[in-house]
């Protein structure tokens, strides 16, 4: 008989956001008088952008006409998408080749294929809390999973550490959940930590586009990146592809292991296992990209920022402890009265009807913390720090 | 060191089709004043229909509007097209859940993924000729393989044999690239040799749309299938999809090995490693199943069959043999004159600008055959047929 992966097992029993979509499905039928103001699950609520539009209709022309009409896409990407990205990096002030560029179908989907690059006896490092799919993935596959716990005491942005032993290293900055984002002086510690080490970084670089301060935006600003990190980027939040789906990977020709490009590896992998993303969609990508596209989604971008301001100044006055909000569209508090995640979740839900998202979780280290999205309405989020002060006030 | 994964080295050098774009390349480099009639990778040429490209322009506008937006989509499809699909397959006479239903980026992005659901030690058995891809993702995974050869003796159709030890079985049936096709009687022997051995099916159904006489559209046709088969479908040639990127997988809920659900893990896995698949790519695929989008996709189809019939024609009148054309989009001939299939290649491309593809790029014993897609352009076909026939006459 057939052999099953029976790493499956070893996965708890279900999704996070899964369970909570379950138990405000149960509340909503037990109370189906109320309405919820859902700041849970990190999903837009702004459509798409003219440019965007445009540029999807488009697309969608090209596909009803003969001479215009595109089957087989190339399966790493659309060159003139590759070379938007590639521009939209040189503005940032780092050069890479548009070969160095894979459009994918999402981060998400791209977290879960990029691991067919590593050996199952690789050691996965997951700096904690987390997105549960950097464990859940690897679980998946096998492979042995390092836990580093990261606390207020550090501002959730812990440093590597000589004794731990990490052949593959997770770094999401801006962080979800935390909304901590690593300074340029502690990221390369880690970039130096891995280059030493041989290790690689999988960087998840979703949510850059909310950085306002001086941070680094990718981690190819850090000196020896390339020889050591992959970068996994989004539409999702920095232009509302959330349902649209688009996302982009960047190799670098230079990183290699044992004189191995992986840049190489991917190629195989993708023209291989994939055909390429939709046609129409990276079309609608690529109008991210140029100047009005960038003017709108940065417009869409300051609605959600200011939901991060009400939801501070709410915290502020109730004195609670938080990260995040400045330059990331997640905000991390510290529970009240010693309140566990779950318990908050549910306390939240049952008396103001306010949705979050339990730090338990993103790991371990997450209990006794809750995060909340930005990307809500604005009423609505305005309506649940109003609800939060009258609760907790 | 982090290790990487040493599979790759057991790849071979490149892929077929990439092979195939280098040689036409410096062709046509070579030769800048000629034009090629290309019949090679199967790409359809002509545009989608206008059900499809009303529903995609739809959904296009939905995301531009806040009432009307969709964000992240369930990961395992959208209920609409979920629906859709068991609707389609219940005209077929084939009882599905909806939920049985999984909505793919492509056949071809879920042939790699699906193999997460097995033990690495389990063997996959593969029919010869066959879509390189089939044994490549196997061979990533460093999945031990069959090759299980078949030739005109058994008009590519070979039927299973208990010395055959295998548990993942991979039937292509119309059959790419033979374009043969299974007749209910002889696949239900896979059906209950997969049932006794208890392998898995991995059923690719990617051009059952092409079938005209009394032949399995879905294994799901024949008795016991739900409880040892997996069914992988695409819309890249059933409704011009290869450049648009949707297709769709069939688990059953009676499909278990040692009580195991492969429904339920791979459930697990799409919640773990994607966020499901373009609202507006699903809501174009939707429009495939309604009425009016099946009798406009069959406008196109019969199209590509009159090309068929062009090719047979010729073929006929060369005395050449062949299989396909008739249920499939694919015709398989014998190389003239004992030419090997690149040497075959390239005399068609130097000679007479045609391009089909090597049948040895399939396996071992395609070493002699060559292939042709029927979805070129008519005017193309037509075309490559008088050469054909002019050139072996």
């Amino acid at each position: 008989m057939i052999k099953l992966n029976t790493n499956y097992a070893n996965l708890k029993d279900s999704y996070l956001f899964y369970n909570i979509a379950q138990k405000t499905k149960a509340y909503l039928e037990a109370h189906p008088d109320k309405r919820l103001y859902r700041m849970g699950i990190g999903d837009v609520s702004l459509p798409l952008c003219d440019a965007v539009i445009k540029a999807l209709n488009e697309g969608v022309s090209d596909q009803a006409k003969k001479e215009s009409f595109h089957g087989y896409m190339p399966e790493c990407g659309a060159p003139f998408l590759r070379e938007a990205i590639r521009d939209y990096y040189f503005q940032k002030g780092i050069e890479l080749d548009a070969d160095e560029v894979f459009v994918s179908s999402g981060a998400s989907d791209e977290l879960g294929d990029i691991l067919d690059l590593f050996d199952k006896t690789s050691t996965a490092l997951v700096i904690e809390p987390a997105y549960p799919a950097y464990v859940d993935a690897n679980i998946i596959a096998g492979r042995n999973i390092v836990h580093l716990s990261s606390g207020k005491e550090n501002g959730f942005l812990p440093l590597p550490d000589d004794s731990i032993d990490a052949d593959l290293i997770y770094i999401c900055s801006p962080n979800n959940p935390t909304g901590a984002v690593f300074s340029k002086d502690k990221l390369q510690k880690w970039v130096d930590y891995a280059n030493s080490k041989g290790a690689v970084i999988l960087f998840d670089a979703a949510y850059e586009a909310f950085i306002e301060e001086d941070l680094p935006h990718s981690i190819f600003e850090l000196e020896g990146a390339k020889n050591c990190a992959i970068e996994i980027c989004s539409l999702s939040k920095t232009a509302g592809f959330t349902g649209t789906r688009l996302g982009y990977t960047i190799i670098p020709f230079d990183l290699k292991r044992g004189g191995i490009s992986l840049h190489d590896m991917w190629v195989r992998n993708r023209t291989t296992k994939t055909n390429g993303v939709s046609y129409i969609i990276q079309k609608g990508a690529a109008a991210v990209f140029t100047e009005e596209g960038q003017k709108q989604i940065h417009e869409n971008i300051a609605i959600y920022k200011n939901n991060a301001k009400v939801l501070m100044q709410a915290l502020d006055k109730l004195k609670i402890w938080y990260c995040g909000g400045k330059n990331a569209p997640y905000i991390w508090m510290k529970c009240p009265n010693g309140m566990g995640s779950w318990e908050f979740f549910d306390y939240l839900l049952n008396e103001i009807q306010v949705v979050g998202t339990p730090g338990e979780g993103f790991g371990a280290c997450g209990e006794g913390y809750f995060r909340f999205s930005t990307f809500g309405s604005p009423e609505d989020t305005k309506e649940a720090a109003k609800r939060l002060c009258e609760l907790l006030g």
